[in-house]
């Protein structure tokens, strides 16, 4: 992880450190972040059809662009007290997925992906 | 984004590409994966005290690694479609966040934070 | 509350109480638990569209079922450690619902019910 | 389901009605509010710890009572898409439990329950 998203984490950590914010950082909590700042995200496709979701207009474009950031800075914070590199992460989840659906059986199948887990 | 995460990048698009999946992909579904996958996490620490979420059992701490790396392959897929650079996305972010919570208002205090939207 | 979900309520207390696990059940727990199951109801619709979404299979349509129990469980469980009448809190929002969207203005507009926080 | 939640369903129902929203209320709709919701309700439990989680301030706790309603009314929402009474799922849930989690072997053991899905 050493490049722009590393600068991001060391940016993160001085921000927490500043702020003496350690202290409630618990990767319980830091789920739970991720989890909120998600659901954020979420909320403005809430009514919208998957096409239209294509073109937010935007304000709230910008809008999904904030709730991404926190989503990512709350996942490094998360991988950080967990010493989980996010990428790594999921690099190796790609591994697994690439087996648990081979193109042949899952190309074009929706309900094949339906049983991700 | 020029590095680790632009291969990520890569290789989930590739993923997609060789499964026919990106008629699935819109941005609201895509929001919807994040939500989940960072709800998968969650349940990792939905009974352990914000202490103990430091220190998981090795299988759990694998399967949240897992469970991370879904999260980050949505964000960037939800990235990809919005046309929005997660890391920058953060970087902004952070930004606003530095002028929301000054340090001498915020420092060690969660009841300030608790406000963070 | 003096009906069906009141004893609904009492089979939970009884069933935490055997357990001994209202020690585990704080509000912030049981917040999380109810966030948790939700996002195990949006697995069963990640990938169909909103009329798929009408006509789950069988099996789907029962697993959806049970989690949505698991919701309703958890909510009830928050509303008795919070002192909150559940029912009362959703007949109090509609009111404010009511005149935060008059028909006149919301009627058939997702855009104006977007905005519903 | 024949009492206050019926009447509060009846309720719903002329809500949605009025302002012909039908239309935008598809299972996989109405399951993303439950978790938009479910999230908010969250947020208020954020950086608090478990034992702080009980003793809300007057206000915080009326806010959480507001989204505890909104979760109710989006629940009711889908099980009256789904055809799901929803009292009805949760008092299956609970035989289910009852049986996963026998008394002797789950009595005040979170790491049991953990496993809870």
């Amino acid at each position: 992880m050493a490049d722009s998203l590393a600068e991001l984490q060391d940016a993160l950590d001085t921000f927490v450190e500043e702020r003496n914010w350690a202290q409630f950082h618990t990767p319980k909590n830091l789920a739970m972040g991720v989890a909120i700042e998600a659901a954020e995200i979420m909320e403005h496709f809430l009514w919208c059809s998957g096409d239209e979701s294509y073109s937010l207009p935007d304000d709230k474009r910008a809008e999904v662009a904030n709730e991404i950031g926190d989503v990512l800075m709350y996942l490094l914070g998360l991988g950080r007290a967990l010493d989980v590199d996010i990428i790594a992460a999921a690099r190796e989840k790609l591994v697994i997925n690439r087996e648990k659906y081979p193109i042949e059986k899952a190309k074009g199948r929706a309900t094949k992906y339906v049983d991700l887990d």
